[in-house]
């Protein structure tokens, strides 16, 4: 893996940002193998993700943030991230009883394909732990009272244990909890949900039987980032699949099964890779 | 053509109907050479397309329907149709302005691949009068007035227009006006309607905007039964389109245009075919 | 699980064999659960699933295979298959060194989705045992020299496996060796192979390279059953996904893989419920 | 229309092209409002298309294509073309006897979908002239004998009227006639052809009955960029179509169509906006 800085950044849209990013970068002999530009002239801002080589470059690695915050954020009242190619994101992975996603995302990880660290699988129910054990991933049960007596104190233990792991972003892989506003904002556009309906339709609970009673002919999956509102935050990546007057809740859990696995990888893979930007409850997502 | 019997029909699921029925058309003389049958063990409820040739077939065409009544709809209680091969749907075309729609359903019938007659294209505007003009179809205008103050009046005169025109179904090819529940009732499961989102998501007014406020990341196109709920009534076909962060409002409205005759089409297709049976606000499709 | 009967049959296309077979089960007191047929107007064939259930039915299981021959296989030259709706088949899965396609099949079975026994999984290699040690599933290793002198005593011992574990399908899970003419004439229709193309578009070798190489816009998988001929077996199953100019050969290797394995085990999910047919090296899939 | 420069430009990946190109614009006074780069790491070139306004601009119009030349692409080595926002392309359409992709970019063009002139309509035959007399566009047709005696002379007399017409690109909306090399050299990369299959599947005639007979569970089409070598040259735009067993070649072709119409647009569309790089038999498609 090569040493690169990865630049994300938005701000309203000016002549001459493109110009002067590339210029900082090329001037300190850096690089470019990366550069995408998007302008929303709707709202006349501007979007960029920008990698290159930091071997030869002529400004520190740790003074980097710095110095693009003094030289250009400030200037262009621009909002950034600054990521390093050879540092991992760090994924906790939420679960319930379903085991779909995880063993689609473990196996991903077991076969390199998902360049992520996995300090902790987080659930409220023993079921997967031998899932868990299989791929020599320590697992965390906190049982949550029905009447939610303990969620508090729960997600207390939880936000520690993210904490101590160093976790860099969660991913709810079915997990059938809410999620609390303090957590939400521990996290911001760092927590991905894999809901079971092509949103905004059938939003809330048993998105298949709810597709089922209206008669569609298509049924879809949604990854997004967890906000408060629920199943309302923005969407990363959504797919569809065909279904007919033949298919019942049962086979269009069946059928959603593998629509769920497949658009919750693809955003977390959009995730790790640093590939997307949020801006007013929407994503920006680099290719 | 050959001259066929086509039976559409549903009823409570009991053993033996199948047997039945196809023992009545073999000891008849008839050849079957559709049959398509659907359980829904949900609502213990069956449905059947049944095809057959009536070159030696014993019962008399007229007599046909008298027959299958007595003999099996009462005992069954029974709902059906019969329909005749050679006997072609008479369709009329309601539009507004665009023309997308009414190309794509004219060139259709132009190069012989939709077996329908089409007397006559209804509009509340002049635009499209060209393209009717085009293909030699008679085109009638009645203006709505915005406070609708002539609307039951509009209505009553293209009721008669589709009565003297022996109409049998009405497609809603972008036609932006609300129809009254009369008129929904004087033609049940015979309006055809193409709303431009993936329903039951954005419904109503401007979906695209919607759909572009969400951010969502695919969009669709709905073709179903016009009822007295709007864009609530049984779906025909769906099919939807990946977008991006890049569209804008008026991209999304291109794409969705190309999605909106395909979807509309397949559906009238699929209606002309005989292959749609409506209950319970669902659509059952035979292939 | 009800106890069922599964009728597969096909024959040059008669009139009066719906008639006749439905006649049959509904004077025996067997209700029919399912019944889909169809009529290949080309080759004037016909085809036919039915199933209905055994609880009160008069002709005893056993003996059901003899009438059905004697009655009508006879008489319509008809080929055919009975299964029993409460009788597992035995699906031996063959690998390689990728566990995508076996994790996307024993998460599955896991779940209770399969509804098959797997006496075994086989393989040339080690590296895959221990994910059939955390399904508790039995593998075997037999090792192919590069210059196949070994080939012919592999296949035998592998064919007494199979034949001891009593298995009745197989499936090539990625499993990237050859299989021979004496296998595939002991297995006919029998073998179930994931090709990583959408053929027939890059057959053999490296079809990722292959579909880099021509620049196409959209790749796809193919399930087949094995037949003598490379990768032109009965096709079962197909899908695509969307690539682009930014798309390398690793990058379309790991988009494949998705397909692969949702292709590969739709395909053994339709094999498993009895509604494939092969006539003439096409399938005809039931719904 | 706002008054625009489009550069698009490829050549050997070096350091420093994208800040140069940015910095010529900005200094110029010219306002960047589009920019898309794509580095190839296989073949180590560099891809770039830049779009800005000029108002303002400090370097004439006239003069662009020489400042290019001289500052950049004799450094850079680098293949670039230069366009003006406000020059609609002129677009030929050569047709035989099907009408539905003729109908669907004519009707595109009358609703201002298609930012393009169109001088002429070529035709081998006579049938559609009503369509093209419809949109008021000069239809000539020239018949070609079977024997191809007179095809030479056809080529010459249409390559006459291309050049009078100021034809900048051809499009064969099922034109059912093969190119000669010299019309093909004298359009390189702009004549755009749809193939009615998934190529490099089913290349040559037919292919939809090849498809039938191989039995496949998708069909495709396939707009391309013509070569030499027939239905081989740079692939623009795919899409595909799920299809059953119970299509026939009849099917498939009205299924087909509507992917080929669909298909051809698409790409019409990418190549009217200048978003199409082509390079060693591929394309680079800029979103």
């Amino acid at each position: 893996m090569k040493q690169t800085a990865i630049l994300l950044l938005h701000c309203p849209d000016k002549q001459g940002i493109i110009t002067e990013i590339t210029k900082f970068i090329t001037d300190n002999n850096g690089n470019i193998i990366y550069l995408d530009q998007y302008v929303d002239h709707v709202e006349e801002h501007f979007f960029m993700r920008v990698e290159w080589t930091l071997e030869k470059f002529l400004v520190p690695a740790e003074k980097l943030e710095e110095y693009i915050r003094t030289l250009y954020a400030q200037r262009y009242d621009m909002q950034f991230s600054l990521y390093f190619g050879n540092k991992k994101p760090r994924m906790a992975l939420f679960v319930s009883k379903m085991n779909h996603c995880l063993y689609d995302l473990l196996a991903r990880y077991q076969a390199g394909e998902l360049n992520v660290d996995i300090p902790c699988i987080v659930s409220n129910h023993e079921d997967l732990r031998p899932v868990a054990d299989q791929f020599g991933i320590p697992y965390y049960v906190w049982k949550i009272e029905k009447d939610w007596s303990n969620k508090r104190e729960v997600e207390q233990a939880e936000m520690e244990l993210l904490k101590e792991k160093q976790v860099t972003f969660i991913v709810l892989a079915r997990y059938m909890q809410i999620i609390s506003d303090e957590m939400i904002k521990a996290y911001p556009n760092k927590i991905i949900n894999i809901h079971h309906s092509f949103l905004p339709a059938f939003i809330g609970a048993k998105p298949y039987h709810q597709a089922y009673q209206r008669g569609v002919k298509i049924i879809g999956a949604t990854s997004h980032y967890v906000t408060a509102d629920l199943d309302a935050g923005p969407i990363i990546e959504q797919d569809v699949v065909r279904i007919t007057h033949k298919d019942t809740p049962e086979t269009l859990v069946l059928k959603g099964k593998d629509l769920e696995k497949i658009v919750l990888s693809r955003a977390v893979q959009k995730h790790v890779e640093r590939k997307i930007l949020t801006y007013k409850n929407k994503t920006i997502i680099f290719s």
